[in-house]
């Protein structure tokens, strides 16, 4: 039976300062290594072991990643890095306090942002400080200026029958670190929630998320690992 | 010009014991952390990147490299680990105290084993404590039961040829994080080492040594980063 589990990355900076990431770079805490530490000493403490990797091009869920890799002795598994695994692009929101966000647009506006299927928040400015253009990491990517959920499951869904898919068909027990938003995408996919539900479906920080799997890789159970 | 920069993972828990290693997997102290760390700050410092990197299946190297590439804003780069970057396997010396083993042995032995070319320490026992015949990394994989020099460059060559040679040719510039042993094997093909001098050439950790190269890969130039 193919074993996956998905993991968000833990608290980043920009978590605690409650501000829209997306995809600017932002670190974890103290907290959030912390908890990748946890989640890796509990995969370890519960017997899950995993043959492939991936992850996204953003430092908090590779450093997820790697610190709970660490603490199961398995740095030297396989780990394939790919930007479809970001974060949604929050677009002109990035690097915006919510609540002062909230103040300026009002609470209705940035719900609607937030928590919509597929109304994108507004285009990020190219002369934007959190623009990702000369970042060479995503040289020869069409860079979104912004994203909806609908966006993100979009180029998040094609990775993930062209490279997962593959893994677990063959046998191999997958470990996913990525985001909120391309693990809501995922998570849509697999557990067949609405696209009305998904966007509140809540995706906690550091917590193994994991998934019992048939050989169509239908799901028979989903569930939170320190839950068992 | 193709860039090609290597570095021995920074110092492990059997270098500050003086134990011999091998294959065994050794962390890194608080000290080689340190190592790696400073190792991706001055690299950064001098403007050097990457686009490739390569390591080996061991901890030790694993980890130098990641906290190099932490410090230097690039976790997000591809990472590919291959067992045939591993340390020299030290066979049934693996585990054993220096200092006892020349005790035991003589030390004109032990500077036999530790530096002779084309001469393995004895092999190591099939139940010694040590034996990686158990570790899932290694499966499928004809684990040798020791290594002379010359049997490590005879694995790590063909891996070169096969797998970083192509990424240079194609312009890459390549980080490898790997072992004393294996990075000899590479520099002693690159620099033209003759059998007789090459077991005697010191890999100093946490130290990045550049290459500069021509396009068919000739070396034009060698030296520690920390020096220029």
């Amino acid at each position: 039976m193919p074993t996956l589990v998905l993991i968000r990355h833990g608290q980043s900076a920009w978590n605690l300062e409650n501000r829209f990431t997306g995809w600017w770079d932002v670190d974890v805490t103290e907290k959030g290594a912390g908890e990748a530490r946890a989640a890796g000493q509990l995969m370890k403490a519960k017997g899950l072991d995993f043959d492939q990797c991936f992850t996204s091009l953003q430092t908090r869920a590779i450093k997820t990643l790697n610190l709970a890799l660490e603490e199961m002795g398995r740095l030297w598994l396989p780990v394939e890095k790919d930007w479809r695994l970001n974060e949604r692009h929050y677009g002109g929101l990035t690097g915006l306090d919510k609540a002062e966000t909230a103040a300026r647009h009002g609470d209705e506006q940035v719900h609607v942002w937030r928590r919509s299927f597929d109304i994108p928040p507004p285009p990020m400015e190219a002369d934007s400080p959190f623009a990702m253009t000369q970042d060479r990491r995503y040289a020869g990517i069409s860079i979104p200026a912004t994203e909806s959920l609908k966006d993100t499951i979009a180029r998040v869904l094609p990775y993930w029958d062209a490279r997962i898919v593959p893994e677990l068909k063959s046998g191999k027990r997958v470990l996913i670190s990525a985001h909120g938003n391309s693990l809501r995408a995922l998570v849509k996919h697999l557990s067949g929630i609405s696209d009305a539900e998904i966007a509140s479906l809540e995706i906690p920080t550091g917590q193994p998320i994991v998934y019992e799997l048939d050989g169509d890789l239908k799901a028979l159970d989903r569930y939170y690992l320190s839950e068992r």
